[in-house]
């Protein structure tokens, strides 16, 4: 359950007097995400989700708040921020920074085919051409220096089998800058349980509370490294050919892109293999939501190192 | 018919690769309007209209494709323009400014009633209530300045009566400067043909291209005279209570609105009988649509003026 801060009817009707979105008809807690409050809110107008921020820094929500509104702006489908009265997106709720968003159709596939991967490759391109204009910037907060310092943190927890495969990645990704790869904002958290479905179709892309600014390619590797897997974290051809078809269609991947590709998937994997294993063994306070499975990132970059000379393989 | 300018689909298809809104699925010519040509655009990812401008000044184009996207942001139902992968919401195509806005799902009413008409008076209030801060500015075209170079312009085409009317409503407007009341920007043409109802539900406002900055009762003097009358032109009681009541409710009209709303229906009325006149003694080179009646709004006047010191009667 995830409605840390709890917003009554009263206090939405309130709060709703700020915006011209009609009288509230129904308001009810949302139980997924661990980072925010979130409320599905309808009213006479429409179907919005209320968030109210309780982790995020107040100084970063223009970034992820302004990036969703320009990618809406280009027809990138995506929940679209609403202004209030003030011509302000953030506001304040309960003692919490809070915004009002456009509600997207659709729910989370669990196992996509190669069709609904297309369509992520297709989005995932469109995002990247339409952020290339977006005006704000974010370093990544996971980027290099944020791994060169968590990995020794976390390193001890590890069996000698899994600090081995660590050193060997922090090493081998410390000789890759991929200096000459195209960067953009960036989503930096594709996952199949943040792009909604309507039926078979792409209903939209949620959570943009991980962007930043990276290299496109990096975006497009967490992605494969989730939508085109089987169980045991193997890429699987029909997907990753779908996703990478797609989004190549839209967005053309050069050449360099292609060289860069085996240690790109390396790195997204060594990402997530990393901060699971921070959640995990760094629980924050008041933490409500089990940490997720660090191993299953490590099967993943395993996987990703065996078969490094045969990842160019899967490409458009 | 209003498709001035000719577009095939290889051409949409050439300018969509501006966009990030998929394949194009269809392309129509839309026989409304009479300022610009329209298409139904759709696309793999949604439904559009693109329009291109055959005549309003390129210069005018930012504060209405501005002011769209302001409204659309703050969730009132109007198209809303979609930025190309330049970040621009207004291109060029086939030597004509152009631009690809939301559209809306609907159709225009032919007889509404007072439930559609309480839904105008709300959307109404929204817009001018988010139109407070929109940072754009337009002067009325069609203010004071243009009504008195415009009477005298018109006057001997009409019959002795008219012109007895014309006379005596032009020396009574000059003594009405309505200084001290709300203004924003307005919609200023919000007319039968430009809500969209979706069965019995407001789909949206379209034609924002007389919008300008006037007072917020200017608008609701327009509206009413056109969503509220009977066939001879006379204000009928039902419809009238429902729009303003509702806009009320969003909105507060003030005591000095409520003094000035007859002389205020009698200025939006002589603003479309001038109009009208203007277009049909005065018609524009090339002009394809045959110009509206303009002795339906001398009837409005006449109503106006006959039953002058009733009108406060209806009122929320």
């Amino acid at each position: 359950m995830s409605v840390f801060t709890k917003v009554s009817p009263d206090q939405a009707r309130a709060w709703l007097k700020n915006y011209v979105l009609g009288e509230l008809l129904e308001l009810k807690g949302i139980s997924d995400g661990i980072e925010n409050t979130n409320y599905f809110l309808t009213t006479a107008h429409g179907r919005y989700v209320l968030t109210l921020f309780e982790r995020l820094s107040e100084q970063d929500l223009p970034f992820f708040v302004g990036l969703m509104a320009h990618l809406a702006n280009h027809g990138v489908p995506c929940p679209r921020p609403v202004a209030d009265l003030n011509d302000r997106m953030v506001g304040h709720l309960n003692g919490k920074p809070a915004v009002i968003v456009s509600r997207l159709p659709g729910a989370p596939v669990s196992n996509p085919a190669p069709a609904h991967c297309a369509q992520v490759g297709e989005v995932l391109a469109d995002l990247h051409l339409s952020g290339r204009t977006y005006a704000q910037a974010m370093p990544n907060p996971r980027g290099t220096e944020w791994r060169e310092d968590t990995a020794p943190r976390v390193r001890h927890h590890l069996t000698l089998q899994r600090a081995a495969l660590l050193d060997e990645e922090m090493r081998f990704q410390s000789r890759h800058a991929f200096a000459d790869l195209p960067q953009s904002v960036v989503h930096a958290d594709l996952f199949r349980d943040n792009v909604l479905f309507d039926g078979d179709t792409l209903g939209g892309v949620i959570d943009f509370y991980f962007a930043c600014n990276d290299f496109q390619l990096y975006d497009v590797a967490i992605a494969v490294n989730d939508w085109c897997i089987s169980s045991d974290g193997e890429l699987e051809q029909a997907r990753s050919l779908a996703l990478l078809a797609a989004y190549h269609a839209r967005r053309p991947l050069s050449a360099a892109e292609h060289e860069a590709w085996p240690a790109m998937l390396r790195r997204a994997a060594l990402r997530f293999w990393l901060s699971r294993l921070y959640d995990l063994h760094f629980p924050r306070p008041g933490e409500l939501t089990h940490a997720k499975d660090p191993e299953h990132f490590a099967r993943i970059l395993l996987s990703r190192v065996k078969h490094h000379d045969r990842l160019r393989e899967f490409w458009p």
